[in-house]
């Protein structure tokens, strides 16, 4: 049983591995002060041609949003999310633990754009109600879509004209980089948002995220929001490690180029087979409509979420790659669609 | 330079690195729902004679501490810990961000008892106060002493017979438990306190903490607390994989045994050369108190923490050994003692 | 210029202020452990036919719901409310910052019923996301609609059935159990619901909501979280001698009754006029549906909230009537209208 | 049996009374944005001769500390307080409640000094540690003592230069402004504090407290943290004719005046008789020590607390005056005292 249910049912990328073993007795300082995480901060930070920003090495991907988002905002600011944010359900209301209430926006394709912002910032004018004070996005969205720059320059722009923080969870942020539909850099992510976090975990190291703060008042203090929220690992060369690995030369990038690669191929040949798709989804993660029998049948030998019930006899089901996705098992499976279209 | 500043600042012990490689492409059960995890915490359930308990693996201490006592407490409930207490100063005020008061109780070697807790409860009389509810103990102590099993028993006997949670600290668990004073067995825990953490971190894991829950009634739910606390990582087999290989056979307390090997040499070389301690301390910290002269000559060859000023010519200062401390870099530190004491 | 915004727009009804004055200068305990405030619980107890409840007096809405519901959720689990819900827009999230979600219901009429409950329970099924466990509702709801007797039986059995609280906000409460359709008894509530406010401060007292609890488990305890929250007033008397006042016959409802029977008779008039309304509502609120230019005229003379724009041409407006609401203001008012209607 | 137990024992002055029945049915609109609010604000500001503060009317002393220091600080922050001090201890915890944790001062008197304050800054120092930056005092402090203006000065410009903020708790402050030994005037505050608050419950109200902010950068946004935290009463007047009875003229002043009279006459009776004080407090809180069969026969005829044993055979007691204590009273208590003291 070969399982497309995520990016992270194996270990870490071999590199990271050896690079753990190479490392393993030297004594280093705890908790992040380490020179391999201070070596990885300044990769990071080069690659964002924008060295005036600061990076955090996270543990995981809710550890990240909830310390982030307590840090930035007053007691009465609330976040805005996409009705399929993370946040906003998969997080065991972690948000709303730190104290802040998570309104949100009913979209169609994941994305957020100014006029649902908008529409909530008419809806909230006075001391009664919370003050929407933070956006959250997440590229790619929860459901696979991309942002283009176009669309981040515009949200970027409104957030800035109505004294919104911009935040974007980057669990998947290789894939949406390098998807083929991406117009977007890395280092147009330091200048559109005001923080954004790099996933590791999801592609390619056994945990961490790197979290980058780019607008300045909200950098003051926050190793203390780390540590206070339980993030600041003892072993911090953990994560540093793990990041210099992957921004050492372009693994990070490379790693998510085939988690797409093998997407893509999977996508190809079931849309050849005629069956369409739940959404718009140019990264690691796809929403094939097919029919029940079929997804029946794939069950056998692949084990993926079924998503949507479409109509009585079609469901959505969606199929994650990783970087760990081999060609052998893409083909096979690719193989399984052909046989079964043909039937 | 050699660091005798803390056991966390090398990786983690070999054969640990070797077990991740091992299984590294194995695809697992994210969050901690994999079979290495699984057989983790049987192994300890195991150890712990008493498999009516709840085991989870979480990723650090501070991590752990505030989920169990947020997890545990209602609102104005509040933990009550000795004035050395880890969660009284050196969290960052992690357990009161989840709501609670931390009491303090003043004590000399870092134990709490009986008497001390009485205090507390007298003191906290009506609705105007909070309500104390949870016992938090380390074992060792945040200064290096252990609590004996008449002790802990004592304790446990109070706090039943006065409804108070008893919460172990076991950040440092395996080196209290393998202290030549030690007569307490890890499989007393499960009978003598409501719920205790055994430390991987600081024994020879990259990361990782496993938490034990004894009291029924404080188990429904608590992987709810982890995943809002942000403790649940995508990859739970790093944690299953590390405590599976420490408890597998006894690396646990083998690594434990040789950090306070290391200890009680360079303590009795110290002691031998006429100085005395600043606590008494029979695991792997110990504070020896020393001619400032000496410290100055220490600390041009190692690195350790000044704990305290005891006159204007003498500190103390704290020396950590670790599962990865070699016996000949404690050979070169005794006989820089023994050379300084000659003069 | 005569205002029909809310039933908080006067002072107290007069026979509370002179039992305020009545009794100024004698002594009493503080904090509600004072004789007025004992002997308006035990009226309350006794108009309740149901002894075995708790009654706590506070002195507003938004600081008994905050009150109420942290204290009776643990840190993971949420309140469910319909869309209209109080808590859930108009408290600026307060109960979030306790650490609690609210999850929102999409209802027609403002009324929860065990199918919007079980959509939200089949949508949380594992420890990713917050655990559904109370039910809010108001009675009358946000938009003037009341629970009847067997609506509120059904939405009791299925919370027993399936381990919710079910908490009723009754800052309007008289109006409900006043309103014409109403076939609900104080008394019922003590035994349907597991809580429930009798709201004072809309309802003839210068501040204040009296809390029953209902159910057992929930009753400890409960000073230590009004005194926590703010809410526990020095001089508790002024609470205690309201609710004395408002029970010690049946003033309480005596008012309510005035409120709808004002209510009413604008409804009627409206009506008769050939207008029709928003919302089907027998209390106290009333939401007519006008042409824009007969607002304008009213509000010449009258100040009230337009709450939604129906079509080009015509708005719903919310008139609110009060035990303070004279019959001479609603016969100009009615007069008004019935002149307008003829135009 | 006559209280001086403490000074909320009656209701309010007869003039507060008297303001609310005349203007009891007039329509004013809620939460604190009706005439009379405005207008007891204005007065104060006026009173402060500094009219760039913002006013806020709230109801009770816990409700107005735990809105104030969860609106200024960020979750890391922390508030520094005497051991004394009223939210360390007699707030069930109402500060933590909001995610803060209150460092605590050793004091002889209930007053702080910069020295104390250095103390607790050279004790945190790192991002493990919370960090301090609202200082709490009260005036007069919990134990009756009263800070001089030099004091006040030396302390506003340490808070100043280091970054804190200075939080007056004023719950008695009329008492502190007009005690004899008092050399500080309310528009002094205005300058030397970031902000404070002018405590109505103890000294004539009902209930009420009004808080004054200077600083510019703790007063956006204000009322939206009075509402998320419960304290926006929806009918504001109460507390707006309270304040504006009190500060009309200068009852408030003269009340306090009133209280510290009594104190003093009982005070001078019982140094006459031979007794000497727990503490030095001239203000409405005394604490004699009287020898326990004294004590005893006292009790028969009046109600206090026992403060603190002293010896075997002596108590500090406490008593407490009021406005509404009358001379009859006290001159029945020096009678008694002075007979006590014959035999």
């Amino acid at each position: 049983m070969y399982s497309f249910k995520d990016d992270y049912s194996e270990g870490a990328h071999p590199r990271i591995l050896e690079a753990l073993i190479q490392t393993n007795l030297q004594q280093m300082k705890g908790y992040g002060e380490d020179e391999y995480t201070r070596e990885a901060i300044e990769l990071i930070k080069k690659k964002l041609k924008h060295r005036d920003v600061d990076v955090h090495l996270l543990s995981g991907g809710t550890q990240t949003n909830l310390t982030v988002i307590s840090a930035f905002l007053r007691p009465h600011e609330a976040a805005i999310a996409a009705s399929t944010g993370h946040i906003l359900i998969h997080e065991t209301g972690a948000i709303e633990a730190t104290g802040h209430k998570v309104l949100s926006c009913e979209v169609r394709d994941g994305k957020l754009a100014p006029n649902h912002i908008q529409a909530v910032l008419d809806a909230h004018t006075d001391e009664h109600m919370v003050k929407p004070r933070l956006v959250y996005i997440s590229n790619p969205t929860e459901i696979g879509s991309i942002y283009s720059k176009g669309e981040l320059e515009e949200l970027s722009r409104y957030c800035r004209s109505h004294g919104l923080i911009l935040y974007l969870d980057g669990a998947r942020l290789g894939s949406a980089l390098c998807s083929e539909e991406n117009d977007l850099e890395l280092s147009d992510l330091g200048t559109l948002v005001d923080a954004f976090y790099i996933g590791g975990t999801k592609n390619g190291a056994l945990l961490g995220e790197a979290l980058v703060i780019c607008k300045d008042s909200l950098k003051d203090d926050f190793r203390f929001h780390i540590k206070q929220k339980g993030g600041l690992l003892a072993k911090g060369r953990v994560l540093g490690l793990q990041f210099l690995e992957l921004f050492r030369d372009d693994l990070y990038f490379e790693l998510a180029r085939h988690a797409n690669a093998m997407a893509k191929l999977i996508k190809t040949e079931i849309g050849a087979a005629g069956y369409r798709f739940f959404t718009h989804s140019p990264s690691n993660q796809i929403f094939p409509i097919l029919p029940n029998w079929l997804i029946a049948k794939l069950q056998e030998e692949y084990a993926f979420y079924v998503w949507a019930k479409i109509d009585e006899d079609h469901s959505a089901i969606r199929l994650v790659t990783s970087w760990a996705t081999s060609e052998e098992v893409v083909s096979a499976l690719r193989e399984e669609i052909r046989k079964a279209a043909r039937n």
